[in-house]
């Protein structure tokens, strides 16, 4: 029985609330004493108690003199619940071991300084990588205060997403789109350009799939979101709308008096939106296209996570489209270089999944 | 002890000498009596014996009332070598179990009657599917009279092969490079257009691996073939090229003193000279670029297998070089389906090989 075992139970209780926890992150604690779990916990939804609380009050009085495994800092601040660092303290317990630091500069080495100053020993970096894996998410929003950005797209082997001729459904399967549904599901936000609106008439739901209902947010310049599109009418998830300044009162006023969130601004300045979806409590985003919303988000390197979905076949041409439009990158050396950390046969297609580390 | 476990070795036998039978088949025999294995054999190149003569050799007197398990056809005609029907009459065989009919309109179903006739029992298509998906190569070049095709490209994860700006190298790294020469030795030639010559003046060779010198073919319409071109002065394998019908004698004249091979013909018309490569010997090809050359095998379907080297990046770009130009297939109705054969991390890259089967 070492620390890296209590870890890994510690990361699994953490794991299992992965999607219900944004904004905050996944967070999982194991109490321990006499080589013994006394107590277990999670963090499960923003707004109730940490994984720290929850795991020493299972263990009640065993907490005293105990060791506990956390996957994150303990929180010295008083958001919605008490800082950790009180309950872990006033527990008596006597060792944290920590997987990683908290980059929430609201605690940032805070956690770690009040424990030792009230005698606590205190361990870091156990399963570090492991855990900053697990919340790559919130490392990246709270850190940047830009959403995390995954970039989807479904395509023929060779990149493209239509035939030279324009036909592009379907590309990929069935079953590869019933999992674009489980990834829709993990973010804040779906995003898509007004073209791919009016285009395809998408839902842009998750079908059911998941606990979250993310927020269709559509880039739409000259606010041409019919009044009947699915997303404006089927109230099945909040629909936003990103758009020009100058648009005229009345198309706003129409859609808002349908529910939808319109929102001001300048479309063409990824830089200037992105934030502000943020500010608006989009902490993940899914990029769904077209293709020129995609090369955006590309030639300006907002990213970390590329998901594409390639069917077994060839399509070719100069004139069809590929995934990513624009004027894309033009050196090798300007682009990120990611990992492959997925590869799945999904039906007859293949699921690719590229992560920044 | 079933036939099923003793095919599965004569199929073992068999896949040894992958890459050093063409034009043949690969095919491996094992003699079974009393449930004991007493002979074994593969054939290993073109002109030597069959699988069939090794194992009967190996049997010796064991052979009589044997049980022979091979994985093709036994061939019913006198080649370079005599028919191995007679050699397993000869020999006394009792059963013989086969996987695979071959397709070879000199056998095809005459061996099995020519045994069955001398009162042989025969069992067919034990592991049919595997000894079909082994001698695939085979299979398709004895039927179609066109070399079995692999079309290779690497890219980013979304289909381009330069950046906008035309920078290609290096998008997939030396290892993913160090496996293209593997599969080249897997096939008899290795064909690219003369825009890749002359832009990376690559030498086309296994570098060593694998036991096949692949024949390298130019599609050079003009006879643009620079007479200092690494692939006409290193001597390291034979070099052909097709170009048209009107070149001047004088340029040809100078290649052909250098030893390279220039068949005149329709460079255009793919139909016209693939048969044509067939005849001179070439039973399987592998088309390396560039984009032009790959769109035309694409857009007139002849290609059996896709092998995918993608770098765990983007590039995007409506302007970027795509892996498959000309073009393209106009209706997802008109491109060929095939299936996910293996996908392979190599290096910090992806190999992904399509089949047809």
């Amino acid at each position: 029985m070492n620390d890296e075992h209590f870890m890994t139970i510690a990361l699994q209780m953490a794991a299992m609330a992965t999607g219900q926890t944004s904004p905050n992150p996944l967070v999982g604690c194991v109490v321990v004493k006499d080589n013994s779990i006394v107590g277990t916990g999670a963090h499960l939804r923003a707004g109730r108690a940490h994984a720290e609380v929850n795991a020493l009050q299972m263990a009640g009085e065993d907490a005293n003199g105990a060791t506990i495994y956390v996957t994150l800092e303990p929180c010295s601040h008083t958001g919605r619940t008490p800082p950790c660092c009180e309950a872990i303290i006033k527990a008596g317990v006597a060792r944290v071991v920590i997987a990683s630091m908290d980059s929430n500069p609201l605690v940032a080495g805070k956690g770690v300084t009040w424990l030792k100053r009230a005698g606590v020993s205190v361990e870091t970096g156990v399963l570090e990588k492991e855990a900053t894996q697990l919340n790559r998410m919130f490392m990246h929003h709270i850190s940047a205060k830009k959403p995390y950005t995954t970039l989807k797209f479904a395509a023929s082997l060779d990149g493209k997403i239509a035939t030279a001729m324009g036909e592009s459904q379907w590309i990929t399967g069935e079953r590869a789109r019933r999992d674009g549904w489980k990834e829709r599901s993990l973010h804040d936000g779906i995003l898509v350009g007004i073209q791919t609106v009016l285009a395809d008439q998408p839902a842009l739901t998750t079908r059911g799939v998941g606990t979250k209902t993310p927020t269709r947010i559509v880039l739409d310049s000259h606010l041409k979101l019919p009044i009947n599109a699915t997303i404006v009418t089927d109230q099945m998830a909040p629909t936003w709308v990103l758009t020009n300044r100058d648009v005229s009162d009345e198309k706003v006023n129409t859609l808002e008096a349908l529910g939808i969130r319109v929102i001001k601004t300048d479309p063409h300045q990824l830089d200037v939106w992105l934030p502000l979806l943020y500010e608006y409590g989009i902490t993940s985003l899914y990029v769904e296209g077209g293709a020129r919303v995609l090369g955006s988000f590309l030639t300006s390197g907002n990213y970390q996570r590329v998901v594409a979905y390639l069917a077994p076949m060839l399509l070719g041409g100069d004139n069809a489209l590929s995934s990513f439009g624009g004027k894309g990158i033009d050196s090798l050396a300007n682009t990120t270089r990611l990992h492959f950390k997925q590869t799945e046969q999904i039906g007859e297609d293949l699921k690719i999944v590229l992560e920044s580390f």
